[in-house]
């Protein structure tokens, strides 16, 4: 096992150096909470991260759950887990204090989510999903579905799970098929199968409680006729004793990575006996499930960074033990082997990890600011981050989660022949983290999103607050000398997102949706990579701030790391927009126009 | 299972539409041969591939080899294997009729392992390692040494390998310190530890037999005090024997992928027993392996390219019948759902696919038939094909290995979570294929070779023969109007190409090596794309001069499918090379001057 698995350093340089989380404490919302409590809360994480999740990291990946009469059986840590989780009220960290919450900033929260995240992620996910589907019934449902659920979810006694994709729907929800019919006693007969369902059935709790999406019998057809359901495993009789509501777990999947955390099929309704209690109105459920679907993908780009975060820590470790080789132009054998990191190539790979998790890490903080905003603040400012943060909901979910896969990969080449076996963590992480590109909407369905939807709603206004927003990182950038070179690329780059925007808004008109979308999947990696240029450059700021002030010997070479990381990614991965433009301004439409029968042989 | 793991009908366009295999009878070497001897070894492969290795290519990866009792347990049929291998002829294709082979041409023989690669990548690395040894014994060993060990390597009879990596000696092969001590009876003594021996212990064979560098006692320090030696598991006795070496196996790795092929550590003479024979001169080990080793390293870029291509058949069987989902504008949820192939997204990824797979392929049968014409043509030519293959060996194995990655990625993607799970065996290819960049050779490694060896050798000859390969074939290919736009694309690419790397020497001579091969592995992948969009626009070549004469239906669809994957690769790959070119020539020296401490934090 590596030694370390995030920066605790790093963290906060972007929580307080870059983002000044303390000035969340300025709006009453966040009034009660001070710069104590959120060191506070970072350091009990990293304890429990360390204590809880670090060591069982490779056990749970080694003893995947498996179903046994008609159970999940999962690693005995996970119900100490789940238990702590409540206990330390983990779950219920931004939980409003009228809701007996701590009322935490969402910054706080998430980056202590990102240390359990990188200590281990299939562990982490268990209280994650307790957690989104309290917030739903708290947020949607009835007080009687409150009394009944939250305080167990919110404690790690019952799991919650999101259950939407089934069989022959699975990015398309609104093809589900699951049936939910209305009777007298009000609650409603399901019946259905549901797939791919996170922590959907396990030992370490007494009860699972789904939430549910469904369709009631004569509902209009697509996702307007698709409503809530909490459906729990065992159903909550009026004298408290639990039985059994015909939910039934017809297999799990075996999984490439992500081995701790059971994904499974479940059967509703075989016998014509499970039911479920309807959330908030009829007919609704799409657009309850989405209001916590922008913190969801921020989950997984963040998961997405911790992993990589992880694997970046053992490589660096492993770069820094491993000798081998000598220095191009001192080849004399008989002088002793070099550690790799002297190694051009090496520092090449470790940099460019750092630069991708860095800059993804920077970009989620962002993103978590904006949701605390959104709730701190009244008035238009409240638009505002509701904009930016709907948004960059597909970058801040996709960049991560495609450039961790990269990351990690050149993390796992350090290591050369010993990153293929599980003797080292890497081969671990790289499956691991391949589901991020996958789940909570696939990159493609994030692409077209970010072009056909997020860039165009109120005629655009998100993208020119986005604008906006990097114009006046370029100009705050610019009174520094060393940031010049820095920031005048990044106004480029920011024109030609602008302009690239505007003429495939065009295209839409000129040769229709099919060749406008068609690369919709570039037209976001070349969005992301200019984004996280934009949070490089924020961050450049900060450090240029932190080494013109005095600073330790130590501090002086984390700012110059840094420096040299947000370098990198200018360097060598800006560039990259060029060849994505290229092909951007092309629209021939080769994608749409070739026949499927082209594949034939 | 999917139903299909390669495409016969590319093999074929491949080997004779663009390179002319038959060509090769024409030299007195192979003039014993005729295309229908190629078409029968050709459908033979595919038989043997469909009824051999095929059905077991799960099985394999889930059984993977255990260590029992001091021997490795592998799959009951790799015993099977390798008989038939051997009775086949397959380990004796190429071999010289003069040493009891077929004296098949590389191309056919390498198209035929291609097969057997994509059918199942683990079970076919058996035979190739055991024609490996017997070609180094043939090639340099003594009249002894190839009576003792020849046939029964070939038969199948034998395992063959190559011991040359140690624990503390990875990719640095003049640090190796395994002892050879020289005994007045003719064989040395040998002492020492290997890693990562491919086959290197089984219980499918009664022997097998090492060909081991170590370096004799008092030898000069580095690779030129290395000398070659074969090291049987079982030492033959004058009665024929077999009696243990004092060879053991002290571990089998447990890998990411490639499962079915042990990967073994080895302990030589730990009871000082081990007897090891010279083969051929006392020193001269690395010159001997490297002989091979272009051969093995086109075989690596052969694997990769052979597991992403079955990879692109089972995403593009699921991708036609798999039905998600409606285009973009046509969102009525009462429309029946379609097959994901016809979503522009997906047939973006497949196209991808093809455009590395069938690129990469056509790269590795290009460097085949260089072979064939060094070993069949005397004189002046033959320097030209000897240089040509020296050149491009990091390409043709870095390029396939590196993109095999991101193509199977694409490959999966297609799945949505199915591919994530073990179901399909998108998540097997994943793994399997994650080796290629690794062995024999880094990537990084290859980057240096190309970029301050290759490049330069012969100053520079190699690399001038091959721009003009490059301009005879946009010579041709702009004889063509429909193939203009893209040979001019070329034309601008090879330019480029040829301008970047005069720039590049000339920072040899004004910075310094270590500015010089910074980014090395930039270059490598910049060469790259530039070389396999020469290898499609011979294709293209070959597709129009095919569109131009009267085809069926169906091999009209194969043909414009092949052209649209070249539009394809020329639209979406070629324009990568615009930012490695921004960065390549910015020979900054970040990651030389950056301090291995500013990873400290």
């Amino acid at each position: 096992m590596a030694k370390k698995f995030f920066s605790d350093r790093n963290l906060r340089f972007l929580l307080y150096e870059v983002f000044d989380a303390e000035s969340l404490t300025r709006y009453q919302y966040y009034e009660d909470h001070n710069k104590k409590v959120f060191d506070m809360m970072l350091s009990s994480a990293a304890k429990m991260a360390k204590d809880l999740y670090w060591p069982i990291f490779e056990e749970m990946d080694r003893n995947p759950p498996e179903l046994s009469n008609g159970t999940v059986k999962v690693h005995p840590s996970v119900k100490k887990i789940l238990k702590e989780c409540g206990a330390g009220r983990w779950i219920s960290s931004t939980v409003p204090f009228e809701l007996d919450g701590e009322q935490l900033p969402i910054m706080i929260a998430y980056a202590c989510q990102f240390i359990f995240m990188s200590a281990n992620y299939s562990a982490s996910a268990y209280a994650g999903l307790c957690d989104g589907a309290a917030r739903l019934i708290e947020n949607f449902g009835s007080r009687e579905l409150f009394d009944r659920y939250v305080s167990r979810l919110r404690s790690g006694e019952w799991q919650g799970t999101m259950a939407l994709t089934e069989p022959e729907a699975g990015s398309s929800l609104s093809d589900i098929v699951t049936a939910a019919k209305p009777t007298e006693k009000g609650y409603y007969l399901i019946k259905g199968q549901k797939i791919f369902i996170s922590a959907g059935d396990h030992d370490a709790v007494d009860n699972v409680i789904h939430l549910l999406l469904a369709k009631i019998e004569g509902a209009p057809p697509g996702a307007k006729g698709i409503s809530l359901f909490v459906v729990p495993k065992k159903r909550v009789e009026e004298d408290g004793s639990l039985v059994a509501n015909d939910v039934t777990t017809s297999g799990v999947f075996h999984k490439l990575g992500y081995r701790g955390c059971p994904i499974v099929q479940l059967n509703f309704g075989d016998g014509n006996e499970c039911r479920g209690w309807l959330v908030g109105e009829p007919h609704n459920g799409i657009r309850y499930m989405f209001q916590m679907m922008n913190e969801a993908r921020v989950g997984v780009g963040m998961g997405a960074a911790a992993i990589a975060t992880a694997a970046y820590y053992a490589s660096l470790e492993y770069a820094r033990e491993r000798k081998q080789g000598r220095r191009p132009g001192e080849k004399d054998p008989t002088l002793p082997q070099i550690p790799i990191i002297e190694h051009s190539d090496v520092k090449r790979m470790l940099l460019f990890q750092r630069a991708i998790i860095e800059g993804s890490l920077s970009l989620l903080v962002q993103c978590s600011k904006y949701i605390d905003l959104e709730i701190a603040i009244e008035g238009e400012e409240k638009e505002k981050y509701a904009l930016l943060l709907d948004l960059l909901t597909p970058v801040v979910k996709t960049y991560p989660s495609e450039m961790a896969i990269q990351s990690i990969s050149q993390g796992l080449q350090c290591f050369g022949g010993s990153g293929y076996c599980d003797d080292y963590p890497l081969e671990q992480y790289y499956r691991d983290a391949r589901i991020h590109p996958i789940h909570e909407g696939t990159t493609a369905i994030h692409g077209i999103d970010l072009l056909d939807r997020k860039t165009r709603m109120k005629d655009g206004k998100a993208f020119k607050i986005y604008i906006a927003e990097m114009k006046s990182a370029i100009e705050e950038a610019s009174k520094d000398p060393a940031l010049v070179p820095y920031s005048e690329k990044l106004a480029d780059a920011a024109e030609k997102l602008q302009s690239l925007t505007e003429y495939l808004q065009s295209i839409l008109q000129e040769k229709g949706v099919q060749i406008y979308l068609a690369d919709a999947t570039l037209y976001l990696e070349y969005f992301g990579i200019i984004c996280i240029a934009w949070q490089w450059l924020l961050q450049g700021t900060a450090i240029c701030k932190a080494l013109a002030s005095k600073c330790s010997a130590k501090e002086m070479l984390f700012y110059k790391g840094k420096f040299a990381a947000m370098q990198f990614f200018y360097e060598y991965e800006l560039p990259k927009i060029l060849g994505l433009e290229e092909r951007l301004r092309k629209c021939d439409g080769l994608t749409v126009s070739i026949d499927s029968t082209f594949f034939e042989e």
